[in-house]
């Protein structure tokens, strides 16, 4: 399998995502190419001692321009040249951390829809008890109707069967009860919709369930999961904020080093880093979506996601579904 | 000031909120009044040695009623008799850990709401770093448009200044990116109204910001502000259950005592005991919804919250307003 990483998408371009193509190249056996910046890549690339394939692109779609607008305009971008290589099965997967809407705009103009589904989608795991729940859709359909939520929950019980080897995904709408009958108009509508389909569907979800592993796909409209998965990384970021300033600076020398060292295992499962990339759903073609502000090793496993999605042969698996 | 509470609200009632009651008298310095099952409650208020005016009410609205029918239908349940004896004035405030949806639809149809305000809406508070943030709806409104965000906003505004003491409130957009233009068709619209106000208006509001002290009421739609609230619970108590089984059971017994000691701190800014209940905005009388798992800590909190509302003349302020 051979992976092409977006040099100049995220906050941490091209450093990290170069280091972290070497990463996936050494831990998971891939090949690689990098899109991007030639001369800064090929210094990073000589640095790290590393060889991968180099393509030149010297145009960045930043994250607050139009997306569709970019991705007409801006011919020379690494989004536009790399998911045009994609497109023409010069490499079997496209990891970048840039612009979500981008990514997308660029998804469904240049890499196209599987037949029959109407939008792409983003699924985002996030961690539970027992696991991860995959959030689908986390941002990209901001407008949504019950059919769409349908269409997602039908690609997301596709994704986890293929990509977490889960045999029959328990799906579940997320929601302000867990009674039928709770919700807006949207969801009141959805529900009835998965009610009739041959879907593990496990009823409405409350998000102060979700960490609790009451089901694996999570579906609602991307503006909700946008703010879902947003709350959650703010309250993890407001706890450790907590848990540093009020508790650990109050502790004695021996129970601050005590408590850091078993406090890093919990921190590391809630790391966004660790859980890496998600695979946009709908496309004809693996394009997986790395956080923002990914380091090397969050891109490392974007590039695991990308594999296992290969692996899993999950767009022949999509297209059978629709 | 004479507060009466609902003594049929609420995973733990009547005990819970008759002790709560009774805190409220002896803390807070208000008369209390309680409306239930006149039996049990004058047994609870012999245990406690405590006095209290006792209305007898034999019905209880339960969480899965639909609200309109069930006020409609039980004309003897605490809520529909406690907010006629509000609507008449034998009460300055209705505190109850009931059914949301029926304290608002008893609130519309029985206290009414204030002229020109087209919808009652829930205040809640949730923890920051620097205190809390107001948001508004929390749940209420299942379905809104832009005109009602802005009302919120308003009636949020004049909420703060009187329930906070804060002069010129910072009000937030609840939004999937700071910049302006992002969201869905509802946020891009009411953008565009808010920032036509005199209003301190601060823009678009991430969900990861929003424990990082950013705006004082934070303005979205009742599902999304519903989402948003259990998402913060569930997500501090996943926190809490990883703390407890993968960090704290490996320390030593020294290292436990010493953390649980200082968690206590910020365990309690945590918890929505302690921040008590929600006025609800709009309407012509003050009423306070406390969550349903309340305890007396909270219903006195609650009966603060009323008191804090009564005294800075929310209902006078919020009439001029509109």
């Amino acid at each position: 399998m051979k992976i092409l990483f977006d040099g100049l998408g995220g906050d941490n371009s091209p450093q990290e995502i170069v280091k972290g193509a070497i990463l996936a190249k050494n831990e998971l056996g891939i090949e690689i190419a990098i899109i991007g910046n030639k001369e800064e890549i090929n210094k990073i690339l000589l640095e790290e001692n590393a060889e991968a394939e180099v393509i030149h692109a010297d145009e960045k779609i930043e994250n607050d321009e139009q997306p569709a607008f970019a991705i007409k305009n801006k011919k020379n971008s690494s989004i536009v040249l790399g998911l045009k290589a994609l497109a023409m099965d010069k490499y079997d997967a496209f990891v970048s951390a840039g612009s979500t809407g981008a990514l997308l705009a660029g998804g469904l103009f240049i890499v196209k829809r599987i037949p029959n589904i109407k939008r792409a989608v983003i699924p985002t795991p996030i961690p539970t008890i027992k696991g991860s729940v995959c959030v689908i859709d986390s941002g990209a359909n901001m407008d949504t109707d019950p059919e769409l939520l349908l269409q997602f929950a039908k690609m997301g019980n596709e994704y986890v069967k293929t990509a977490f080897s889960i045999e029959n995904p328990r799906i579940g709408l997320l929601n302000v009860g867990t009674e039928a009958g709770k919700g807006n108009e949207l969801t009141k509508e959805t529900f009835k919709l998965l009610a009739n389909t041959k879907l593990n569907f496990v009823g409405n979800v409350e998000a102060r369930d979700i960490a609790f592993d009451v089901c694996d796909v999570l579906i609602c409209d991307g503006f909700v999961g946008n703010v879902l998965l947003k709350t959650t990384e703010g309250i993890a970021g407001f706890y450790n904020y907590l848990l540093k300033e009020k508790v650990i600076k109050n502790m004695s020398k021996e129970g601050q080093v005590e408590f850091a060292k078993n406090y890093e295992q919990i921190k590391k499962r809630l790391d966004y880093k660790e859980i890496g990339g998600a695979t946009l759903l709908g496309l004809n073609k693996i394009v997986v979506k790395a956080h923002g502000s990914s380091n090397a090793m969050a891109i490392k496993n974007a590039a695991k996601n990308a594999l296992d999605s290969f692996n899993g042969k999950i767009i022949e698996n999509m297209k059978n579904c629709f």
